[in-house]
């Protein structure tokens, strides 16, 4: 996972990527850096600038003074999530900027590309050298040989012979290029800002609105899936940038776990309110769940664990309260706001420091009560099993943890950093023989009353549907079922670890 | 506002500390240390190593190696609030270490003498000098001219000589006091752990319970007011520290505000749960509130200002519901969790890049709709408005901004850090002169529909009482009642200016 | 200019490598970097692994932990001197790492390609992108397009193409590779060691033998001009590298600059002992001198600009002395230790803060007394007349500067970071009309009684001859006689600013 | 060692500071702080600010902007050298300054007083705290004891009080204060500097006259043994700074030290040049010296170890050709500029590597000539063996260890950094039984042909002499004749380990 941010025709561009990268930084906290494009009078042409560094935005950009020799009229921004080796990694860090035969391009990318070792090996054969380990490099290495000589011509010819996940913006010489894949897996918004005071229009690209939000920009659209979008100064000035479609798929693909976890409550993806789908989740929850007030309590006690899963458990109060299964939400556990990327952990007495790091329980709300708990996920388990050990001190009746989506079974190939099969707390009893409840065992190794999953149905009946599509969401993590093709994804995956 | 810790018998005293301090990170951001008490064989007595810095806890310990060289037996450690002057910082990080008379002294102080100006011109007459402009250096100095040789004797007779709020924990050579002021100004607990290993017992001290939490340690009791209290290997060995009592006074002075804002939730502080007194300030409210649901409008929607508000604004909707006015709890602003001490704002376009840094609003939540904000209290109005000013570009149909408390009206003498009366909101109309209603002034100036504070009444009811105390709360922001002369205080607060 | 290093076949290449750059520090202090070879027991082949980063060595290096990611068999490292623009420096950090057709690839390289603007074009003709501006990354792409199937013959292909000044060490796979330009302008040694313990042999290459002394090896023999020298295990169990020869230019091109100041006095380049070259400087600039001791004086006093003139001062003095003419060397200026790369001169009170901040007068020295300042060298004049005002506030009699070198008239386009012609002190008097003596009006400027040069022929004649070459040295700086076309050349350099 | 320099009356007394500081490295490079004084108009008094930090002064002073909060209109500043532990080491960092009686204070102070330990004892049975465990902090506890009401006569209480080598700087409120013990151990020179635009007359104290020189101020004389000299704004306005005189010792005990090895050659000291000092110990070194040139040599080679050598070398070859001994001196080890504070030597392979990185040897300058080489001391001779050993790899015939001093025999109570007396190499062989040369068996452990030392006689003869006093110098180290008592001292030492 990781963010990108783009703003072309800004008096401040690199600040505005600034804080746009800022309010994307859950997308990615391991690097940053942003790319500027500035005319230069002496030279007469554009070149780009950048500045880049390992840590969250706030941390690579500590030094204002970086922001001096960042000035000019564009700029894309990129958050980086995944850890590709350390001693390495300074290289990895997008985006990427070069120059080719048509000049200077820099790309910052958010996906993952499934044929990228068969592009890579036919690259290589012709003559090509990597710099990095990243599977982005390869986009403008197969732009570069393209016979097109405009840059959104070459794009549309090497994203033509790409395949998997991306959303991306590009800057190439004087223009700014968004780009989403066939699939549409991961979400990339259109918007624009008018300068309060020259009146001057400024268009916006984010892999989520609530980057909009924080500069004030304004939400248009999305970026279609299969559309490689242009915006230069004539499209500012006619309010219209222009746009080519690569061949569409029959089917889209869209991350569904986009809404169930990663993206933002506030921000709009897929053209919908994440706070809405996550209200759906919590619903469609409550329509599920068995559990029901006991005899003398009044209420069920509703906690979630903050702060990703309290919009799902508001929306499994409602409708409990709905369903007469009366229900109250309550703040349970407390998040530490301090926690930071380098947050060291001296002399660990015990395995739970890190999760008695980032909560702690409010026994008033828990103590000596049933209480349901919302979480939206459940990968490893690890970080599940402390959390319920730290709940139990609080002394709850008992804990009925309810999960506002399926069970994950499946390693993702299209971006999201889940670990492989293996480790998914799904397959832990695999080599278990003999007859038994999977959810049950799972049940006890998180050490709680009951253990209840959303259904697949329950997960569809909460997200947005789209007319004219055969089918809209990827769902591969909880079904298995790969919108591409899963064998050479699944190759790919093992020759990079 | 500081956080102090201690631990006595521990084996990871320092890593104890880190964690204790940690938790307490809300009470001070500016400044942390630890002073570790460890046994030197070599010269046969206990010696104190410390590190300290400015920034984060997390950022003062970065580097992990820091701990060992510090391995002991017993720490205290700081949070230090206040901003006294960059240039002059560093000689005012605590915990303080000195050596005098009888060995070695250590201490950790949250709070504000308000005869320090006449202590501090007694001491120079004496030929005393100064090396930090804090408070908290003359403790040492009058312990260290009191005629009794044990530290115990020595600190009481110090602290017979000040006054003000304190709470305070100290190393004296292989002893560690803890000690509260008469008036019990600020919170102060005692914790035990037993190390799971060694089954040994170790003796915690704390600002909040929330530092026991995180180590694993259990409350005890609060140190009383005007208790001083002894810990050593004998008190550990009995399972029983030994307490000296200051002359009490005949009334107490908890700060009310602790319970208000300023403590964590999930802490016990004068012995009770600070959410559950949240809860009742929320209920209270909802008594006093006079806004019904709007015809056509089933609920009333509710949302806080995370997450200082929100337990106050589950107790606001809980009232709301049982006294038949259907309320809804909604979660409309989302807060950013990467707002760190060093967020710097380049080229600031706007001054409300700050609030938008810190909070961003869930538009599906708040369009079209009248809510009821709950926050927790107004002191200078910059924040409050720029929120405001926020939330309604997500179109709600109606602000209604309800305060949990009541109008804050008067500095406080005893360590809270406001502003000056001039810069407190509520004197913003002083020069204004005819009549008009201050409180619709401050509505206008926010910018809200409405505007409600709790009363004195109702947040007097929602506090725990004390039985045999004639008063037990110092509400002195609120109301100018100063439980300690204003007089004095007054003038030392301008001198120190 | 820059540094390289490389070892081949060491227990602790990164560590030997980290000593080498230290003591090449004076050959580049912008950035340095270390690529090691590591064999992988799971991936069975070598990986490369790297850090680099901007400063100098010893803080690039400053966290010794580093060195726990950089276990190998072999390593090379650079020095970088030039300063290509701060924001885009970090990708511009040598050695380059990359992959390709053939595997992995690294390589550092001191120098300049003169026909770079051209095969820069035609590379990205055939789409070939660009990550860095500096000239190495051309080599790699040679390399990489190249039909062969060895990487010592892919190199022996790119080199084919490139013109210009290199000396440069490679890791390719598991083969280290050095190569040196058919001219020679850059020096480039060969040396081996062997391991005091093991016994086994380890082979070394540098810009300077000053690199070998620091880690106890021992020079071999210097890389020959056109030589592509291959390193393998085989080459180390046989004691035996094996070469390959460039097509070797009529001519050969050493930089004399590298003797006249550049190279460490300790070192040995060209096989020569770069001291015992400065000593003859010295000599002939003493044949060639004017000055005599003045009636009444029984010595000419001699002093040196430390360091880099001091054995050129020593040279002077003995001829002197040799010849009747009695003299003696003072240290007459103090060089401080201090001075480092990120020296600050806060509120400049005078310009010349920077040459008192490097060098103090020794007053006992130069009062009343006509002295004879030795310094190797003058490109823009400014620091020369900070200096010289300095001096004259130890009030000599006279300062009579002698230069161990001829006036610098022209830019060099090999590698050497000399200013623009515009900006050299010899073109400083160019718009002036009428006729006047050059050198009087630069003695003028500079501030002296009386002001020499070295002769050409005085040069030539101190630097050590070869057999067999019609021509050994570049003298361009000097001369004007560019031994690689002037014209290609300085358009690149134009086109580069 | 420490190094100290304050300025009245300058327009930028920080940034003199700095520069004076920088020029003073050499006296400390483990901390350095400035306090600067200013008046403030708001409060009508006068303000001291402070930066201070562990490192090189460029290292404290890294960030510019910390001159903008250092205004003012004079300042005090400090080199601290000694390393008393890291963890405590921050409270250490000079100037101290504090807040007593009378006003502000803050002191900078090189040296050692001998009876601090009962000092420390006597004050603290008053009820004294001390903050630090150096003995500065001493003085303004004495200072703000005494019943005087002026800081200079309350300092001249103080300083009478106190027995031990001291210069030292302070500012009291509005004037600037600089002391020198009785028996004037540590140097302090008095300087003045006249502002080029305004014309103003600044005063300046410095530990050495070098930091005059960098900021263009000039020598006026030294503060004497036992002065306590104010500077005010009647001092400047009258160019007449006001003395007190405390009772003088009868001997005085100028450091020898000073001049053999610590002060700057550039700098006055004791009112002499230490350069010709330095020239001096080199003449008498060849007078004494046995060393003859072998037949069929016709000069002897002296090579000095830089740069602290240079002088005595150049004084021995000038007398020994005065004496026809032909010699010439020569640069057969080259010093590393790049030799930081912060060097790290990752997997140390020898044991050398320390002398390796800071010297290298010119191989033609020493094969295979026998070679006199000059060194001012040797205190443990770790390094001069290891040196030799480097020097052994260039090929030598002999290599003749000269001293320009006397064998060090004893550890210094007044302020030098030596080792115990144990540790001093010339008390390695104590334990050896029998009858034994000592001098050879150092001869012999530290690895030359010959090994001598400058006598005593001949080092007294190399220094100036001071009319009027039966002594004039301190040689404790050299000859264990301590001016001040033994006993007291040494335990006092002991103490302090």
């Amino acid at each position: 996972m990781c963010g990108v941010f783009g703003i072309f025709n800004s008096k401040t561009p690199a600040e505005d990527t600034f804080y746009g990268l800022y309010s994307l930084q859950h997308r990615g906290q391991e690097a940053a850096g942003i790319v500027v494009a500035d005319y230069s009078k002496t030279r007469k042409k554009t070149l780009f600038r950048q500045h880049k560094g390992m840590g969250l935005v706030s941390e690579v950009f500590r030094d204002e003074t970086v922001f001096d020799d960042l000035g000019g009229y564009a700029a894309i921004g990129h958050n980086r999530y995944s850890t590709t080796g350390s001693s390495t990694a300074t290289s990895n860090i997008q985006p990427f900027s070069l120059t080719y035969r048509s000049g200077s391009l820099a790309i910052a990318h958010n996906g993952n590309l499934t044929n990228s070792r068969k592009l890579r090996r036919e690259l290589t054969e012709l003559g090509v050298i990597f710099q990095a380990s990243s599977d982005t490099e390869i986009i403008p290495h197969l732009a570069a040989r393209s016979r097109e000589k405009e840059p959104l011509q070459q794009i549309y010819d090497a994203l033509k012979q790409v395949k998997g996940a991306y959303s991306m913006v590009l800057l190439a010489n004087n223009q700014m290029i968004a780009a989403r894949d066939p699939h549409g897996f991961r979400p990339l918004a259109l918007g624009k800002k008018t300068d309060p005071i020259t009146g001057e229009l400024a268009y916006v690209v984010a892999s989520e609105t609530c980057a909009f939000d924080i500069i004030q920009a304004e939400y248009i659209r999305d970026i279609e899936p299969g559309e490689i979008l242009l915006i230069d100064h004539l499209a500012v000035a006619n309010e219209k940038p222009t746009s080519l479609f690569l061949p569409t798929s029959e089917r889209k693909a869209r991350c569904i776990f986009e809404y169930v976890y990663f993206a933002r409550p506030d921000s709009f993806i897929f053209s919908n309110s994440v706070d809405k789908v996550r209200r759906n989740l919590g619903k469609n929850l409550a329509r599920e769940s068995a559990i029901t007030p006991i005899p003398g309590e009044k209420e069920l006690t509703v906690v979630s664990v903050p702060d990703s899963s309290n919009t799902a458990a508001l929306g499994f109060v409602r409708e409990s309260n709905r369903m007469n299964r009366p229900a109250r939400f309550e703040h349970g556990l407390i998040r530490n706001h301090y926690v930071g990327r380098t947050f060291i952990q001296p002399g660990v007495q015990s395995r739970d420091i890190k999760v008695r790091s980032k909560y702690n329980i409010v026994r008033g709300v828990l103590q000596d009560r049933p209480i349901i708990l919302i979480d939206d996920s459940i990968v490893r388990g690890t970080t599940a099993r402390m959390l319920i050990k730290l709940i139990h001190e609080a002394g709850p009746s008992a804990i009925h943890l309810h999960i506002s989506s399926p069970p994950i079974t499946n390693p993702c190939f299209y971006g999201m950093d889940f670990p492989t099969k293996r480790q998914l707390l799904t397959h832990m009893f695999d080599s278990l023989e003999g007859e038994f409840d999977e959810i049950d065992k799972i049940r006890e190794y998180i050490g709680v009353d009951s253990l209840k999953y959303l259904s697949m149905e329950g997960l569809l009946a909460s997200v947005p549907s789209f007319e004219g599509e055969s089918c809209s969401y990827c769902t591969a993590c909880f079904s298995g079922d790969y919108p591409i093709p899963v064998n050479e994804a699944s190759i790919d995956k093992d020759e990079n670890d």
